[in-house]
């Protein structure tokens, strides 16, 4: 038996917060290296397993929240949503962890500069800065860690845009998942190329939280995914304090494509990869067959990220003339 | 340690043969509905799991044996071979098995008549044609168990092309292998039919030997392969002797991905699918998902193979026009 989101709140913020004055804050994206796919406690998106991700630098989403008069009010790029959305939905239950028996309607305005070209989830960033948000909006003087696994709650994945670099988040084990928050690895890695590579603009028909409880309940090759992932993550880690990109190029790779095997496994199977991708895909791999350090990662969906060395940038980007500037990203420079 | 081929066949088979005369014997190609995947001995072709198939009734190899003057001849679809060819080696090492130390030179003429656009590997009807004709060229006298055994020596899922029908392939325990044979089910099926959909003429680059092999070597996930693959096959002998068709397609289409799926967390990634390879899966999944029930299997290679029934043939051909008549397949009727 779950916990309720509001009851984890309340047993950290026991009261009602006072009204707030107009918050601003930022947070990235992140791409995982290892992937977090399956949850233990899907009320609290308690994980199966840690993951460990890159976030985005500049990339991200930007929020803002403000007093309203009357009702609330969700924008989105500039543009007002209705509140029967599932983004508004969303948000507003979000805020109404915090606000509780608070009675202020707030304008909650957030802005996405991620490319529409790359294809990127917004809901790590977005959960990560509206939490960053709220925290200075109702002054609860949240620490790093609280701030992650409340962001959490919001999606998995936020928990790690709380933070910049490489991030890792622990599963924790606590029912409550307070001690499931992500923290940032101190490794830098100057001359760290992300490349964000669309392939196709098909829409997704189910989204990553339905992927993986299908994952979960269906495919008997997930049994074997806590354990690759938890050996993966130590190797990843290593590679970073090394700074040794075959080995970290290699294991985020094996890790993604593990991940995208056990939907292939599920019932009904699960294929986010369009023909596109896979076209994609053999261009990676004949790029370093043809002696470039290159490598990729893929999400719930039809894109590829593809990790490399900024010496190698040239030939990255001959090989993908589609790559335009915006879709390179240094995390470290 | 691994027992050696001639070490097994002298077992059986304690004396060289006398010269034979005249031979030929055919064997169906067949498809597997759980896969042969994973060797626990790669000497003998043992397999770390049973498997189950459905041959391909008159589509397959016909084999020729006749006494020839002075040196081996190796033909193959009409065309004489050189003897150091990968296929003439082949051919040459297995009949050497059963030849021992007699003196007498052959001719082996191979006709395959599968239909070249289908993309079937034919060493399975190859290898289980040439043992047939072995047995009789050289009067051996085996039995089924026995002949299906040693063609399994030549190519593991030779002994499955032994019989007609589905056929399932013990795993065995013995090292010697000799109880690692495939036994013909009694059920038919009349009605069932399957499509060889060729998608694309890509030549594979890693053989389905080497594939396994990096498989069961670098992928974690296989590791949940063995026992999967003995759940698909006892809920496949069920849906087969409850003629159901529904679970039957559906455990078949997800044993075949999960194979894939296997290679795809392998490293360096074993991907056969080709682009057009995920076109035709989800031509596949948008017919089902209209309502005809359709399931696709796939081997180490890009092309599918489509399970469907006889009623449903119409609908089938209408949405893969490419199908022409002899791709499709009724073992039964």
């Amino acid at each position: 038996m779950s916990l309720s989101k509001a009851t984890v709140v309340a047993q950290v913020l026991p009261n009602s917060p006072q009204p707030g004055k107009q918050a601003d804050a930022f947070a990235p994206s992140n791409i995982a290296l290892c992937k977090y796919w399956g949850k233990r406690d899907r009320e609290l998106n308690l994980p199966v397993n840690a993951s460990l991700s890159i976030s985005l630098g500049s990339l991200g989403s930007q929020t803002r929240i403000t007093p309203a008069d009357g009702h609330d009010q969700v924008w989105l790029n500039g543009q007002r949503l209705e509140l029967d959305t599932n983004f508004s939905r969303k948000v507003l239950e979000f805020i109404g962890l915090f606000r509780r028996d608070l009675q202020q309607s707030v304008m909650v305005e957030t802005v996405n500069n991620i490319p529409t070209a790359a294809g990127l989830a917004s809901s790590a960033s977005g959960f990560a800065a509206l939490m960053l948000a709220l925290n200075e909006f109702y002054q609860l003087q949240l620490n790093p860690e609280q701030l992650s696994a409340f962001a959490r709650m919001g999606s998995g994945s936020a928990s790690r845009s709380m933070f910049d670099g490489f991030v890792e988040w622990h599963k924790g084990q606590q029912p409550d998942g307070m001690d499931s928050f992500a923290e940032p690895l101190p490794q830098s890695w100057p001359g760290f190329c992300i490349g964000l590579l669309k392939v196709c603009t098909a829409e997704k028909t189910v989204d990553s939280r339905a992927g993986m409880q299908r994952t979960l309940e269906t495919a008997p090759l997930y049994q074997s995914w806590p354990q690759q992932a938890e050996q993966d993550l130590k190797t990843l880690k290593q590679a970073i304090y090394q700074r040794n990109f075959t080995r970290l190029g290699e294991t985020a790779e094996q890790n993604a494509l593990s991940m995208h095997a056990t939907m292939i496994a599920a019932w009904p199977p699960l294929l986010y990869w369009q023909p596109e991708s896979v076209a994609a895909m053999q261009r990676v791999w004949q790029l370093r067959a043809a002696g470039t350090e290159i490598y990729l990662t893929m999400d719930a969906g039809p894109n590829l990220k593809l990790l490399f060395q900024s010496s190698d940038i040239e030939l990255v980007r001959q090989a993908f003339p589609e790559l335009q500037a915006p879709d390179i990203v240094t995390p470290f420079d």
